[in-house]
Order: structure tokens, then C-alpha cells, then sequence
């Protein structure tokens, strides 16, 4: 193994993106690049106490923001562009959730609009302690604590999209974006279609944790600083994001309603189990339907995400995308120690 | 303790039932009793090979028949019943899965109709081994086979609905029913509302497996021995049904689209976890938001089921409906062995 | 034309249903006949000035009484049941409308569970003058008054289900129901699907007028006096409701979510001209995609209904169920004058 | 009345728009002024004949071209931009229709995707009489022809979006774009909200008629020549595309799944009609819940669009938005003859 390059992204304020699309690379790097990252948190940092309500202290479209986009080379449309999480660390010991006027699973929002007023706006703070492992959950109503384990994630990781659009980074769609699924976290490798030569990656939107579903509109939101692998597939041909772990391969669906991102997720799983294995449709289909599973990412966003997930002892043995992960994997590991 | 009441229940074919509500009970039991009792799988038992097909061999609506009525003393509407499952046994050594005409999540069907021809309709014959705890999966248009972990758990699991209504076995709603998740296995303690004087609990459906969503509409299906406990929480007033194992509280929602069941399971979850913590509903939100799971139960029935799912750990200690779970998790093992 | 047998239904109190399926006839009759029946407002009478809260004069599920069951000699599975509309006429001088807790499209409801506490529950009387064809909205807040056209129909019509099910008279499902389409009016032909032997027609929940959805969840809700003339298709093989006036043909779908509605009643429309045109599939599609209406029924009930409505004019002659709606039709008018 | 600037659009195939935002003007105008514009079809005039399968003769993302965008002096963010369609009519003999894979409501597609193979693709040629007012169906597979009334209008009118973002011209949403409502007909004024200095006007998908919900996915497809007037109400302060003709205001949401549109664009309008008569929320409510239409634009598109249509009858004389719709349809009427 050769040493791979290693790049330093850690843009100023001004230099955050809140698109995918439509934007300049921040950076350019080779196929196989290590790239250590800084990434802030959903409210650009501004929510630092429980006094700071978002609606105050920020300031629409200027939400989640992400770091980039970067260029990678070679990327042309058709490619699939591979970002392996090898690291993902809090970097503050203190994270923020919040509710938000006109957001969330249940509430009244803009899309699902009710004639109640807005639910109550609250902020919590959580302790974050990266050496126990954990964050912690404390109530603003009454004097209740409890411990969660720490699970670091980026909830927001994309490319540009495709038919020159551009698109806030507050959406999850086929180009990626705002999917918050945990599954993004450190060990696992992203697989985004390529529209645009140089794939222009951007990432941002760092959870702590969060459950499935973010039933509330926000995760455990912290800054992280983040190193990712980057590599290209050559005429991947995906349509949506994919995700591999040394477990599972997934695919993922952001659309509405959630039935629909539910069956993007396993129409997409489906066929590349069909590819990996020489299943027929409907073989692949029963295999998928008895051994799959299917978390959910949000129920919040302007899209819903939904992954399918199978595990790879279910293959066979079938080499994805040669081998790809494993290789990036061990860069990482390499890397970051 | 005192030694519990054991019944049998072992319906003959013209015995079994295929509606939630509108039937006398085939038997009736004391709180606290222990059930044996067998369910035939959704086929009726009348998909043996592959050459079955399920529209050829079983006739609309004699399809998903459950054991019971079971009518349990002193339970009224306005109280729960607890159904514990002590034992869920495949009764054969073999198991089916099939598409179906007009069935499943990636098809069109009688609800989401599109204008193609029904997809082929195809039978895969499972070999079960329960000392290995394996199913096996058989591909039909190639030789590629592979073993699946046993999973036994009870697809329909319901009572008489509220309103005088009877309800096809195949549908699940707030009476229980189809919900097809594969939390409700060994070990679980089920909570469903009760509608009417002896609640009138019926059970089928058995699935040796599936995977989360149940996407080509059936699971490894089979007949079985199973074992349960009953009990009646007095005014309880559940109004869909809830799950316990010994790590999670479970809440479920069915109906349509996808996201009003993940609505109706995350709203019940954090009205659950309000009274067993004292939280207010925002802090209660907050806290599943950041802790809790959402499993899918199925996408392909009349209604489809979420699960949403907190561990208890996170609940400092609150006990659940003054420890039943515990307790009739004691009563199964002492019997089951 | 020989005289049609004329029929009188004017159920008690305590002989009104609440659920389609389960229930024995009130009345059986021959193909042909006439049926002068009167039917209780969805509230059964109780709301009658704006201190009735429905949710406090009202008890659940005696709520949406219907008229029935109506069994029609020589209906089988299979059949269509012909219900023609001759006459629908308010049987008051007044209606009644109102919010009601957790019902209506904009507001949280069980099925669609939101944060919020329930919006206020508030009655609107109305003046109805069936002379001048009007009725009367009043403000509850200010002194805002405007007059509306009179346009009388009845919310809920249906048979019993299939599968032996009994579905409460608020569902609207494949077995009719309530639909709460304007379209059922006087002059409309319902053509619905028979289930049982009898066929077991009920109505009920008759609307002074309604504007297209029923957004906050009611109509102006009227006890009418109602003439309806039946009649069988053998064989008609009929899978939702299905309308005819002297302009249009129509389909209908009853389910969730509104898309799958308008999916259902598109699709059965396009199949209906189909059989109507000798077109095939996609060419009937075409012809329904340009010259097709979708008014909406109702997005609030347990079910959303749609309604697909295409020109008989663009049918080039076709003879609709051989002729019955306009056969139906003029014994009506020979009836009612 | 002084004479309006009269202004001339009529651009070249490489001038057409694909997005909204992210596009410098083609032209610039006063408040006030009229604009002569022409825009080609959704298939940028490629489908000329049964044989020119869209699928081989256009090239994603090169459909639905529109004309523009036009920059209106002193539209600014926050306020509303009024386009008045004066003429609509199509400026050739034939117009075209076709299915197109993997799109249209009764199909598999890519957000409702099945494992079934796409429907056959088919082109249908319209003949055009503007003189009698008729298009003439012909199907493909059969001699079977009808005419139809000719309704022309635009299924795509929008301005840029907010948040920076750039959006395909075939996607519905809060800005207008592809809402395909034959609502926008000669004598229609539309109401779009100002996110960007100019708004950035643009206008095409020109449909000779169109069924409500476009179920196929495509219309009357046709090139027009077209006649607007344009307008700024300062301060409106719109979040969706709002009409008005003579006898009706309506709102619209755009948006899946169609519950959720039906649910924006019912809230839309009962806050318009509040505003305009002093109602209360729950007044307007009830008035739009007996006295409103809510006709489906489109169920095939990225986003689907549904009308909520009030009256101006029941609005007892109030003035909408100070007679702007009265007084460009004279400026339209005096321009066009």
C-alpha cells in the first residue's frame, strides 16, 4: 500500500455551503484521498444554550450547513463516487437538540399543515463525553438524566444533482443530501451517484446520535471533525445512494410519502442482490423479503428516508464492487489509527 | 406461586376462523391461565410444493385463518390483555413463501392498482430445522441456496374489534390483527385494548421468519405449536396494541400510508413513556427522538404496521404495568420449561 | 311500464345501524321497486342548537345512522345493486355542521396523531329553505352571513361487505359506505358491488351540501326524506362503486393514501371505458387523461375517497348497463312528479 | 389607461429553460407591462409522429422547456408577482400526447417503483381546430375517434426559488412550476410568491386540454402563443401559487403525497378567505368546508398539485388583493381584442 494523499478541509463561516449544486469546490483531491474535515453543526453553532431558540438565532436558508463541495478527480456522471466514513468525533463536549416551529413528525409544518398554532420551540443541551461513550439526556421540565451511547453520524452527505438543479441541504433525494440515517457512521461507505464531472461531495449536519425516524426534526446536533476515504466506480450506474458496512449492504429511498422511499429502498436492494448473486427478480425478491431489514432514516425532512438492508452472510460470498469497502476500510484504519 | 390453569386449543379445519369479531369463542379461560395451542400456516396448510399455487389451491376468504376466538374471564372494554408467548414452535419441518396476484409492496395490487399484468405468481419451499435453528432458502431459477436464522413469531395476533365490527384475519388495525411484525415472538408480552366482554383473543399466522416489511407479501410460513399466558390489565385504556420484551417497550400503529403508522406508533410511544417517567410531552418527545427504534412491521397489507421501540434502560427503573411482563414471562417458563 | 311495488322504511330510534354487514333486512324487496325511507342526520338528531357538542351529546359509534338493511330479492355475489336517487328533500327547516375533537383534514386526528391538543369543538346551524334552494351560513364569531345553494345527497350508501366483515357506517370501502361525494344526488344511478344474498342496502347521513373534501370533517349534516328505486345486474362483477347521471359516468376509490384513491378510481374508470369503447388498455387511458374530471370526495373519513367522472358524450353511443340508469330514471320521475 | 409597454419573447431552441433559478433573464419589464410570448411543447417539438417515441427522440434533462425567465422591475423578495393570461392559444394544427416509461399515476415509476417492466410506449397525434374549439382524439389501436373541447393553458408557470435553489421545470412547488392545473386559462390571473429581485418569471408546457390529474402524464401537449400581463403586489407575502378568475380565488399545494397537497392548498385557502372577510379560522373553515371546490392538478408529476377554489360569490363582495385581477384582465381584453 502506497501512503495516500491527505487533505485538510476546515472552511470559515462564510465559506459554508447550504446547497448541493450550483457551487465552486472548496477542494480537489486524487481517487483514494484521505480528507480530515470540520464540519458544523445544523444551526451553523448559533444554539449554544437553552436560551438560544433556533428561530431566533438563526436566520432561513442559512440552515445546516455543509462542508464543500469537494472535487474529486475522474468522477464523470455515470461513476459512483465511494466516501468511507473512518472517523467521525465530536468536537465539542457539548451537543443541542431542539424543536422547531412548523417541524417534526407531530406537529403542523408546511407540508402537513394543520390550523393548530406552532408547537412550544425548546431547546436541550446534552453532555457529550467521547471517552465514556456517551451523551447525556437531561429534561427541561423536570430533573429527569439518563445516559445514551454515544453513535456519531453525519446526517447530511451528498453530491451535486443531476439536470443542473441545485437544492437546499435540508432535502434528501437521489443525489444524497439530507438523509439522516445513523447507518452513516464511522466504518461505513457511502456510495452516491455522479452527475457532475468531479462528483462535487459535500458533508455536514453531525448527530451524536439520534433514533430512527427523528421523530422530533433534529438529532443529538454537534460539529465534528470527521476523515473520510474517497474513491470512484467507474460506471456504477446507481440510481440512489448505497451504503456498505462490514455486515450489511444497504440501499437507501428519499421521497414522499414514506411507502415510496420504502419501496426505492427495496426495489434498489433487490436488484443488486439480483447482480451479486444471479438471483432472478422474484428470487432476489424472496431472499430480500425473509432476510432483509428496513430502518428508518427521517420522517421529518422535505423527503422521508427509508434503508433496505441486507447482510452480506446472506451473499454468499459475492465480492461488492470488488472489494471496494474493505479496501478504503483498511486506508482508514490505517489513517486514523 | 400457585400452578396455572393450562388449557389446549386445537381447532379442527371448519373450526378455524378467518374474521376478528362476530364469532362465539371456542374457549374459555381464568387471568393468569396458560394456553397450548396449534395454528395452521396462512395457506391453510394447502401450499405443500411448489407447484401449489396459492390462487389455484385456497378460495377468497378462506385465507390467514386464526385459533380462536379465546374468550378470557373479566376482561371489558376499557382494559388490556396481556398475552404472553411463552412458546412458538414450527409444527413441520418444512415452510412456504409465495408471491401472490395482485399482492405485496412492488406490485400492483387491488389498492395501488397500475395497468401491468399481476407479476408470476411463484412458491419457495423452506426446509426447517429447529435443533439448528435454521430455515433454508432455496432459489427456484438457480441452484443458489443459502441458510436463514429461525425466527418463529405470530404474523396475526388480535382481538374483537370496537363497533361491532368484524374484520378480516388479514387486515391489521387497532384491534390487532395482520400486523406481521417479527417482534411477536418468544418471549414477548403482547397488550392489546379490549373492545368486549372476554376480549376474544385469536392467533395465527405463524412465520418462521421475515424481514422487516414483509416486501413480497408473505413470510416463511408455517403452522405451529405455541404457548401462551393471558391476563387482564384492568383499565388500562390502550388504543393500539403494545409490545414488552425484556429490553424494549413497544408501541404499533396500523394504517395507511406509512408514515400515519409511524405517527400513530411514536405518538402512543411517547404518551407511553410520559406516564412511566413523569416527563411532560415535549420532554417525552425529546427523549424518543434521540433513543428510540421504528421498525417496520409490513408494507403490503390493507393497513401497514411501524413498531416504535424504546429500550427500557432509558426509563430509569419505571415499572410496566406493575411488572406483568415479569411475571408472565415466569408463569411460561415454568411451564415451557 | 307496469306500476312498481312502492316501499316505506322509517326506522325507529333503536332500529337505525351503525355498521354495514352483521344485521338483519328491515325491508325485502323485488327488483324494481320503489323505497320512500327517511334517514337521521349523522348525528343522529342530537345536535340542535350550538350547545350541542357533538362529543357530548353523541356516544360512540352511535354515530352516522343509516337506514337498512334493504334486502333486494334475486342479488348474488357478483351482481351489481342499481340504487337511482328520485328524490332527496331535507326533512327539517335546518341543518346542522360542527368541528368535532380529532376529526377533519386539518387537525390531528387518531390516524394522523400530531402534538397538539384538539382544535375547538364549535357548532354552525344553518337555515335550510328547500323552496328557494338554499341554505344559510352563519358565523359563530362575527356576523358574517352568506347563502348557499341547496344540493342535497347522501353521504352514506352501501351493502355489505365481503369476507363476512361489518364495517362501521363511517368507513367508506369497496361495499360503498361513506363515500361523501356530492355526486350522489338526485338523478344519480349508484351502481354497487353485491356481497351477500340480498345484496343489504342501507343509507344514511344525507347532506344539504358540502364543498368538495369535507375539510373539517362534516357536511350540513340534515335528516332527509329520501326516494330511491332498485334494481340487479346479473353478473356485473363489479370491484367499487360506480355512478351514472344523464352526463357522466363515474368510478370511485376509498382508501389511503389520496393517490392510491384517485389510482383505484382512475383505473376502474379506465377499464369501464374500455368495456364500453372496445379501446384498448392504453388507448382508454389516453381518452380518460384528457377528457377525465377527479372531483375529490372526502379526506377526512377512515378511508379518502376519490371519484373519476368521464362525459358520456366522448362514449360515442355506448349503452351504459344496457340502459338501466335512464330505465330507473323514469320510473323515479313517474313516481316523485 | 395609458397604453401598456407591450414586449416580444419568442426564443430560440438555445435559449429555452430547463430549471427555475440559476438563470440570467431573457428579458426585462415593467410592472404593468404585456408580454408576447411563444413556448414550445414538453418535447421541445420533437414528437411529430406515432413514431417519434419520446424516449429516443428527447434527452433528459432537456424536457419541458420554458420561455424565460422575464425579470419584473421591483418585484422583490416578500412580495407577489400577478401574471394575468390575457391569450393562450396553440400555434399549430396537430398537438401530441404520449405515455412515457416509468412515468404517468398508473405505472411503475422511478418514486412508485414495481418489479413490473415498463408499459408499452405510445405517441397519440391531435388534430387542432381552434376555429370550432375542438382537438380530435384518435386511437391507436382501434378506429375509434371523438372531439373534445379545446381548453388551452399553461402547465408550467413559476419563478425562481427560494434558498438558492435551482429546480427541474418539470417539478411542482411552492414557487409554481409544472403544477399542470387547467386552472391557468385565458382569463386567469396567478399569484406567485417573489423570492428573488425579479421573481424570474417563466412559462411553458402549453396543454390544448387536459383531464384533472393527468393520469397518463402527459396533456394535449402543444406549442402556444401566448399573451400576459404582469404585475407586483407589494408585501403580499405568499408561501403558494394562488388564482383568481372571475368567479373563483383558489390556492394550490404542490407537493406527495396527495393528502398533503389536497391538506396545503384547503389551509391556503381558508387563510385567504379569513383575510378577505374577517372570518376566524374556524369560520373560514367551515365556510370553504361547505362552499369549496378541490380539483387535482396533477398525480403524475415529481410533486402533486391540488386546487382548493372558493367562490368569489360567497366572499359578500370583498376585494382581492385591491382589484389587481380586474384591473390587468382590461389591460388583457384591451391588448388582445
Amino acid at each position: 500500500m502506497t501512503m495516500p494523499d491527505v487533505h485538510q478541509l476546515h472552511p470559515t463561516e462564510d465559506q459554508l455551503s447550504y446547497t448541493f449544486g450550483g457551487r465552486e469546490p472548496l477542494l480537489r483531491v486524487a481517487p483514494g484521498s484521505v480528507i480530515e474535515l470540520s464540519t458544523e453543526d445544523c444551526f451553523g453553532g448559533k444554539v449554544r444554550s437553552v436560551d438560544d431558540l433556533p428561530s431566533q438565532v438563526c436566520v432561513f436558508p442559512y440552515l445546516n450547513p455543509v462542508t464543500g463541495p469537494i472535487a474529486v478527480e475522474g468522477a464523470e456522471p455515470g461513476d459512483a463516487l465511494a466516501v468511507h466514513f473512518a472517523d467521525i468525533r465530536p468536537a465539542r463536549d457539548w451537543a443541542v437538540s431542539t424543536t422547531f416551529p412548523h417541524f417534526g413528525a407531530l406537529t403542523t409544518t408546511g407540508t402537513t399543515p394543520m390550523l393548530h398554532d406552532a408547537l412550544e420551540e425548546r431547546v436541550w443541551m446534552y453532555e457529550v463525553d467521547v471517552e465514556r461513550g456517551i451523551v447525556r439526556y437531561t429534561a427541561r421540565r423536570s430533573d429527569y438524566t439518563v445516559d445514551l451511547p454515544l453513535d456519531p453520524f453525519h446526517g447530511t452527505v451528498g453530491v451535486a444533482p443531476a439536470a443542473n438543479e441545485s437544492i437546499m441541504s435540508i432535502t434528501p433525494s437521489a443525489h444524497g443530501g439530507n438523509m439522516d440515517t445513523p447507518e452513516i457512521r464511522r466504518g461505513t461507505t457511502l456510495y452516491l451517484p455522479v452527475n457532475v464531472p468531479g462528483a462535487m461531495l459535500a458533508i455536514g449536519d453531525g448527530h451524536c446520535r439520534q433514533g430512527e425516524g427523528e421523530v422530533c426534526g433534529t438529532a443529538v446536533e454537534a460539529a465534528m471533525n470527521t476523515t473520510i476515504v474517497v474513491d470512484v466506480i467507474k460506471g456504477a450506474g446507481l440510481h440512489w445512494p448505497r451504503l456498505q458496512d462490514d455486515t450489511h449492504i444497504m440501499s437507501t429511498g428519499s421521497v414522499k410519502p414514506l411507502e415510496d422511499a420504502f419501496r426505492i429502498s427495496q426495489h434498489d436492494l433487490i436488484g443488486w442482490t439480483r447482480e451479486l448473486t444471479g438471483l432472478d427478480d422474484l428470487d432476489a425478491l424472496q431472499l430480500v423479503s425473509q432476510a432483509g431489514l428496513a430502518p428508518v432514516g427521517n420522517v421529518v425532512d422535505t423527503n422521508y428516508t427509508m434503508v433496505a438492508k441486507l447482510p452480506v452472510s446472506v451473499l454468499n460470498g459475492a465480492r461488492v464492487y470488488d472489494g471496494i469497502h474493505e479496501h478504503l476500510a483498511g486506508i482508514g484504519r490505517s489513517h486514523v489509527g
